[in-house]
């Protein structure tokens, strides 16, 4: 069969496959400094944000990757004070890193302002927190932000983005990651969303080597589903300083003073478990060279 | 944008969505007693199975669906050695069932040969173990088998069927449960694949309160990914006799003497993690009524 014009499609070249959503209307369209977002209604997935022709979110399923971008990190960590977070517009990340008491600022920069300002008017449910003290927003290149930031100011970085292509290309580079290596504390904790392991191995390998090399004691991909991106299948990257992946609070985890949906302790230990092809690849990875 | 005539769409009605492969060629078209069956070659997926206008399985991704419909289940019951999978035509599950030393016969029921020669002919690679002495096939319908067999004859039965329509359609009822559970040993092990938690919890709690119905001490959903599955998020459902699913052979499991892609201990265990929304569905089924 084929799809008529109330569909929204996705095309994934590099996967040879696409994903669609019935739409009942589009709702918004505009071509920013930065890039081209559209938001439309959908017929079972709520509002859909769309960049460059990309999916970045859908009101049904986003609670899966703001969910394991914030708390596996966040109970990782064993007092997360002060959090950055580049990117992550659509303050999704943002209402979930400010679900944690401890957590005592947030500076969220992020590069297109239009981004939050069409998540406040079309996904009103994440930008609920926005409004809270501990909350700077600062519109910026958060690459720049992170080379020029002070050195241990920082307990965890969240690195929310795009796809590495276009602005958030830099964001997936050994510099980058020797810059958030310096701001974080001797605890920290970086993660990065970082592609599908069914077809972006040649994404997550690099990265892991690259935050290695930057400094990084301990990294570590974390699996979990989300069926509006590519494969359905997707990862977030912890970069550690310290404290290994495995020894994440458990006990505050399944204790966590408020809901959730997908997360919860056995979700975070689960989502570390490592496939068999990716555990292999790793391994070769960090082998000596013959 | 919208797809041309190089693509294979299977549309997803209740979910409002799509997933879409590009294709190289249709490889055979036919229509069986019970079904329509295509074969199509794609650009990146390998060859793929379509049924009913419903993709079956794919070269690429099908390892992650067939190791976690039979491992799991396999290194759950203390001993395996009698196997029966009803359904299963494309020899995927069977396979893997093989690799275990101590299975001693496996008998598989599939109701339409045609799917079991088509992929003899398109996905050889499944078939290679067709051959091995323990395999009995069984071509036909796998209810009043079930129905027939004898109490305490098998220690696994493995449904690797369609969705719930059609043919398929008694696999999912109390009364074909209650067979199971008959024809089951003490230590017996049900599995059963049960589709996306994102589209079908209205599939998979009325399996759950089955199951339990039909005499089973335990259930449990298992998670994993299946990029070409609706959401790419799919699950297989255990009921199990006498051992608590979280007391599977770890130690067997992590020893085990056969390669594998995506299976291994840690994501046996990871797979019986409750997503939190599915947690509280759960729970909620468990209660008694107010």
């Amino acid at each position: 069969m084929s799809l008529d014009s109330h569909w929204f499609t996705e095309l994934c070249e590099e996967g040879g496959s696409a994903f669609s959503l019935k739409i009942l209307r589009k709702l918004h369209e505009e071509q920013t400094d930065y890039q081209r977002i559209e938001i439309y209604e959908t017929e079972q997935f709520g509002n859909l944000m769309v960049i460059d022709g990309f999916i970045m979110l859908s009101a049904r399923d986003n609670f899966l990757y703001h969910e394991m971008m914030s708390h596996p990190a966040l109970f990782t960590h064993p007092d997360p004070r002060r959090v950055v977070i580049i990117g992550g517009g659509d303050c999704g990340t943002l209402r979930e890193v400010l679900r944690h008491p401890g957590v005592e600022q947030v500076l969220q920069v992020e590069i297109d302002e239009r981004v939050t300002r069409l998540s406040e008017r079309y996904f009103p449910e994440l930008c609920e927190a926005n409004g809270d003290p501990r909350v700077e927003f600062l519109f910026g290149d958060g690459i720049r932000w992170m080379a020029e930031a002070e050195a241990g100011s920082r307990d965890l970085v969240i690195v929310d983005s795009t796809d590495p292509i276009g602005p958030a290309r830099g964001l997936f580079t050994e510099a980058f990651y020797r810059d958030c290596h310096r701001v974080l504390g001797d605890d920290g904790i970086l993660v990065q969303q970082s592609e599908s392991p069914m077809y972006h191995m040649d994404i997550l390998l690099p990265m892991h080597r690259a935050m290695r090399a930057a400094g990084f004691a301990h990294t570590h991909s974390l699996h979990f589903p989300q069926p509006v991106y590519p494969t359905g299948w997707w990862t977030a990257t912890l970069g550690s300083k310290r404290v290994a992946p495995a020894d994440f609070r458990a006990a505050d985890a399944a204790a966590r003073p408020f809901p959730t949906r997908y997360y919860n302790a056995d979700i975070h230990r689960a989502a570390l478990a490592m496939p068999e092809f990716f555990r292999a690849a790793l391994a070769e990875l960090a082998a000596p060279a013959p």
